[in-house]
């Protein structure tokens, strides 16, 4: 099998942007994501879109063809939602279609607008991944359904806040070259102990920010790439997918999160690695501890090893395995329905060698991109490498 | 290429059940489906799912793994939204998947809760389909865009409401002996005409109703059905999809739907066959004139020709080419996420020979089915044969 390729990305800085619209964002990442890739508009196929909360926050349905049109392209537009792994679904139908050989050019992206309803409305709309009748109207918030996993976690294997505190530390300090990153701002882990408690024991820097923000990738079949002699050394060689039962309380651990691992073994069987092979990931780390499960779940970590990864050091980019060199959704930003595609778009960076931590994570081959919806019961995992 | 099998089909009553959820409608369509398949559960690989509305409706997104569950599957799922084209796009998505031998068994369905929000509820969250900032916000509805479209297709080709009255009786009459139909009532054409006017020239029963309900279709690929001995004789030969601007102000013309001739361009090139070859049609007729634009943009008809199809009783069971024999959106009803995998339920069970109409329309083996999403700014047309 010939593997699709990346042939270039675009992102809007990620950030607080009230008053730019769903499509106007959009526009911004996808021309990028064209000009960057050098391919024809007119060769593109199809448009793969991921948006969660437009009809909340924007009072749009029906986005896929507004993107397309905002674009300028005149190609048939569907959106994927999974929550918050809904642009990660999008490149996983992607890369099944490019595959299929029934698409040689595909624009993949994701937008969401947020922060224009208050974090009272960003809230409201995010609640509406989890299950609505059983948590929701119970009284669970997202950050009160990942305590439990935290405190879930705590009770099976130790660990402390101190240890998440570090990792979110550690992503705060990878942000800070990254321009496109809505927290730039270096961090101590006394800065995290100290903040405001929102769902004991994560704490406000425990959480990622509402932003908005827009994100996109050209993918290209091989054949195509090589046609038209494209510079796209990266290619997506493997991709997965899992589900989970959606509420919390049907699960029968917390402190585990087996959507991921389904994807990861399907994606690492695709591809014919295995996760000793992965150099750099990009995990959803939309809690400090939604990264430890992340790790554990993606096999890099035996469980109860991935909690200190950052204390140690080893998933800075001074480390064995870089975690998260963007800055992750905890610094970076995420406006959920573009993430899964800014961290195809970030690895494709690292990957070819254009990341300000160049000189620590040397040449990286194999990539992970790690996207979850709601509590993880949506998991798309994708492996990239360097191909050419 | 081998064509992926329909292999069995599920649908609840159509109809208004507000005291049903989402995932109580879908757990029965769904069941139904695998019931009628007779397919192991265990076998199934993967949900595609469509919903449209489920944020307003039921404050509920990340449906797709809730269905899931609900049917008792732990599988990857994925939501797709193309408004009316929901569940349309996702059986793209899943015969794609199917042929590029990425899965074997697919569970495809969709749900729609509509009518416990009320008709201003309902009526709101269909809006989202049209462009709000340059549509709805000045005031646009989806029967006065459809009005827009078919007072152009009067002034360019001529017509007139008692010809799209027609439509209506048809699609009555042949919902009359469909058990899963929400308008199981003849009508007449003095009825239609003298129905209250909603944006002339469309009357109240131009329209189709409001419903609640669900859909589902077992997908199998041809090496299964063939290594498990299933009866499915019916195939889905051809797929195809069209995208449009979204706002009708940014069309050339209102009185036709390119997206929707794109999409049937390349499922008739996919499949093999021409519109000639269709002997039976379920098309998008959300309002009768949008089955007058429908029949044109497909090819079954010349353009100017399809408006008097029914009133010449062509596109009556007793017909050249029945249309909507399931009554159609206008008589079977619209559950906006569930209505196309129930087109291909419907035309399944037609190519069967399983339809109270099978005297009159004989051994039909090509059929087609038309889903569009809001003035067809999204389309999908899937060709369905009888293979063995």
């Amino acid at each position: 099998m010939t593997h699709p390729r990346v042939a270039g990305v675009g992102l809007t800085r990620f950030g607080e942007h009230p008053e730019r619209t769903g499509r106007d964002l959009f526009a911004a990442a996808g021309l990028g994501a064209l000009d960057d890739a050098g391919v024809d508009p007119d060769d593109v196929d199809a448009l793969y879109y991921g948006n969660f909360m437009g009809e909340l926050a924007e009072h749009q349905g029906h986005q896929a063809p507004l993107m397309a049109e905002a674009v300028g392209l005149d190609v048939p537009a569907t959106r994927y939602e999974a929550a918050c792994a809904s642009s990660g679904a999008a490149v996983r139908e992607a890369v099944t279609a490019l595959r299929a050989g029934e698409a040689d050019v595909l624009l993949v992206g994701g937008a969401e607008r947020m922060t224009n309803i208050g974090t009272a409305g960003a809230t409201d709309a995010l609640s509406i991944a989890a299950d609505d009748l059983y948590e929701i109207r119970a009284g669970m918030t997202f950050p009160g359904a990942y305590a439990l996993m935290a405190r879930a976690y705590f009770d099976e294997y130790g660990g402390s806040r101190e240890d998440l505190a570090h990792i979110a530390v550690k992503n705060h300090d990878h942000a800070l070259p990254n321009e496109y990153a809505q927290l730039q701002k270096e961090i101590t882990v006394e800065d995290v102990l100290e903040a405001p408690m929102v769902a004991d024991p994560l704490g406000l820097y425990d959480a990622c920010p509402i932003t908005d923000g827009a994100s996109a990738a050209v993918l290209v079949s091989a054949e195509y790439a090589e046609r038209h002699d494209l510079a796209a050394p990266v290619a997506v060689t493997g991709s997965g997918q899992g589900g989970d039962k959606m509420a919390l309380h049907d699960r029968e651990y917390f402190a585990r999160t087996p959507a991921a691992t389904a994807a990861a073994e399907e994606a690492y069987d695709d591809a014919g690695v295995g996760p000793d092979d992965v150099d750099v990931a990009e995990v959803h780390d939309c809690f400090t501890v939604a990264e430890v499960l992340a790790l554990e779940s993606l096999g890099l970590y035996d469980p109860g090893e991935g909690i200190t990864a950052a204390r140690e050091g080893d998933t800075h980019a001074t480390g064995d395995l870089p975690v998260n060199l963007s800055g992750g959704l905890k610094a970076k930003g995420h406006p959920v329905g573009a993430t899964g595609v800014a961290q195809v778009a970030s690895l494709t960076k690292v990957l070819q060698g254009e990341t300000s931590w160049a000189d620590d994570v040397g040449d990286a081959e194999v990539g992970l991109a790690h996207n979850a919806g709601g509590t993880v019961a949506s998991a798309t995992v994708h492996v990239l490498e360097v191909v050419a």
